[in-house]
């Protein structure tokens, strides 16, 4: 499962915290992830995109279309929104994981979705290809356990305030389980500077690269909370050498029913694409042709 | 259930997100729990106090009896522990619990102890008379809205990087369930600073205060992270309006099994709680007798 | 010009990159300096008030009486301001020290007052008892230099984002010119948290005195930047162990030049002082008898 | 003194803050400044290399030959170093500032240097093509007014707490003199995360071009202390659309006086000046032709 060799190192496994996560577990080889056909890590470049949230089929299938055409190679939508408000939108619930299972079977694209209790992995793993911790969740451990014990492929976005060395532990409650599919997320973090919703640390990327086999994707639609900064965040993460990105996008943005300001207008997603691939290239990562399946 | 008034206020309390736990919500009347016969809120001071780990029967009984002849309010001590690596001690979980319930039975004293998984609020209420939310489950939203259901009350920490409109946000899951049981509780946020293991936030206490009628405690060892200066941490909350402490002492710090450096004394226990009750009445706060069960 | 004892430390000196501040270097014994006849540190407990700006000779000189009266060691009010924009008001500049002067004169207070330039070192020193380094300077070292061989006490802010480690070593570099009287001040850090203008650092306080010998005081009202929160959090500091406050009050916050929202009522100051000065009595530190000039 | 147009904006310059470095000063146009015949701004990309300090005339001399063949536009070097300690190095001031008119002479690259006290405002720009303000002074508010006065290019800092409203008010310190050669840089914010010596803000780069029409720079070796991550920051930045670099080489970085950990070896800085400009040119900026002096 793995192919490009990052670094030298060869022992000392058990001396790292992160045992199964590290860089020292594969003799510095990077892991190549295989979701529903697609790849992501050890070289190959892979994003996943789509809206906020599931908010009908209409916008959810038109959406999963769209950027399937423009290439990407998963498709996301929350189903189960955790919102600081319990008198905010929760979600459509499984209604949302009906309409993002028509959008896999239309698109063919794999599934990421967000799962926040512990309770739902059965019904989410039905559906999602990938399983999204929320930065919220970062350390719920029973959730990542069960996440481990399910098999589903996991992305673990970095909680607000979470070091890098927690978030490999938080990696380690999912390896630990004999799951070896986590993809690490670097979603940016709280600090005092308020022009932007919470600050990338672009030097996560390289960071947690040096550290760790497992593929890391940022998520440059929450760091910045503006759509503006997208495009340019999302070029900088490539440059960085990040494996991927998980963008929003939305057909239309300003009706959409939550963090619409920062969601990518689904008609500029292809343009947005190329950029951010050409980039990609200039740091060794490209997209890997899809694979056909058996 | 509430008493001592802070305020003026008293419409509006639709305009306030955090709608339930606002002053408005109790036209400016702060808020008096009773749990187990102890008051905490409106004027009455609450200390909590014990280890931070249930670790044996011995060492959780012996110091219970400690913390109860000092005077302190309630008991707290770990039986589910959730920890940043899958490979440290995770709590002794139901023998925990059973321990918890020896001690109450032995002492008297209600008992605080902390809560992970959604899956276990049945085992957990059965002991506790306070369920702790940690902060890595400030927003873990499954949780809070099931110890609402519960009808045990709840203590609630601040995340680290929580803000603290989001700590309220949190609060009002659980309120929202119909249980008004609530108690926020200010352990140190997470900065630059390394001195300290977080930064406690003083500022959250009278801010709070100003904001909502739900007692408001501090937990002076994890924002310290140091013995020598839980003392100075806890007088100072008790000045700035802190309701009431959460504090960990242990019979042997040196060789607890975890926290260690953070633990008070258990023999420096009474010195220590005496300077703050004193500090605290200077604030207009002082230990309520105890209630005469019917 | 030392007395009280905090610890036991005595040699080592060398080991500390802070030096001459080192609780080492006094062999564990806190400095009380003496600045116009009144005392600071080593357990006397010193408050220095006054407003933001110096406006005018009444409202300065008006100020000056009130705290005088209510009791207050030293009298502050700044003549240069530093100023985030270019177009604002820069402070009076030689006129208010002008007024400062004046106020001393009749007062009796010795004079507390910024200095941000290095080319006005000898004006400012002719009327300052106490020059104060405001957090934007505290690592202009050419300043601090200049006050070093001025002899005239220091008063050094803790920087938005400066460690306790390097605080002190911006002290170092006033003692290494020969002067030994710097007074340090936690004054709040900079953080996501937006209820109050800045985290006041309460652990600060502890921390510092146990590693240096200098008083340390705190500035409740930078950190706050709310009126409502000044009380409180003297207090806090107060019960930390401070050694002293500084805090702003004007005859009438709603028309003040700057900082009108963070200065305490004037009519309202007797009343805070006695507040503050009951909880530092609790901490062991009191204000010290005015000593009589020879 | 402009070209590329940015967006829209005409009017409303009053209205911002930052009046004459706001992207509404010259109508939406983006500042090429000229300096020593090399362009930054409006398209052209720049790269500022040399030591951390000035060392000697052969270490200065020999990396200045490197970063020239290699193809920088400008040449930086620390003559007067601000360091935590006093008992710390601070440079070889006058006799550095020598070296670095021998290296002018002998490269014929412009100089980037470090002013720190408003007392050698002549002497430094007397050698200086652009005056580094320092993080640590970013808001030294006679250090900039004095800059301006001196019609020398400034390149600021931004404070390890200052947010990027506050450092384009620094900015607007020396415009307001009549001086309009300012770049302004991003090197990194303190937060809680160790991994990197601070945390670089990528997002200030394409946040700062969409508000002001100055050139905006990156450090990436201060912000990340390490010399492996300097070239994937470096892309990065390129990528989110810097309009040039600050980055220190060293022939010898294992025995520089400072900062060696983080300075790339200078045998291996042509290699990664092509990848960074090759980042630069797919976010439309590429390095100016020399322009030849009349």
């Amino acid at each position: 499962m793995s192919t490009k060799t990052t670094a030298a190192p060869a022992e000392g496994v058990r001396e790292v915290p992160y045992r199964l996560g590290s860089l020292q577990a594969t003799g510095g080889r990077e892991t190549t992830l295989e979701i529903g056909g697609r790849r992501i890590g050890g070289g190959a470049f892979a994003t996943i995109a789509g809206p906020c949230t599931v908010e009908s089929a209409d916008q959810t299938l038109s959406t999963a279309r769209i950027v399937r055409d423009a290439g990407v190679q998963l498709f996301r939508g929350g189903a189960y929104k955790p919102r600081s408000s319990p008198y905010s939108f929760q979600g459509l619930g499984q209604e949302g994981l009906d309409i993002l299972r028509r959008a896999k079977e239309e698109t063919g694209l794999p599934i990421v979705t967000e799962l926040t209790d512990v309770r739902d992995v059965e019904a989410v793993c039905e559906v999602a290809d990938v399983v999204q911790v929320g930065a919220r969740n970062m350390q719920n451990y029973p959730l990542l356990t069960e996440i481990g014990r399910s098999g589903t492929a996991a992305l673990i976005k970095r909680g607000l305030a979470a070091t890098l060395k927690e978030l490999l532990m938080s990696a380690e409650y999912v390896l630990a389980q004999g799951n070896p599919n986590v993809i690490l997320c670097e979603r940016g973090i709280r600090t005092y500077e308020t022009s932007t919703r919470f600050t990338l640390d672009i030097a996560a990327v390289p960071v947690l690269k040096g550290l760790t086999h497992l593929p890391v994707v940022v998520d440059p639609s929450h760091a910045a909370g503006r759509r503006d900064l997208v495009l340019p965040l999302s070029m900088a993460a490539a440059a960085a050498g990040a494996d991927g990105l998980i963008v929003e996008t939305h057909p239309d943005p300003d009706n959409a029913v939550c963090d619409g300001p920062q969601q990518l207008r689904a008609d500029e997603f292809g343009a947005y694409l190329r950029q951010v691939e050409a980039v990609a290239a200039l740091a060794g990562r490209v997209p890997a042709p899809v694979a056909v399946p058996a």
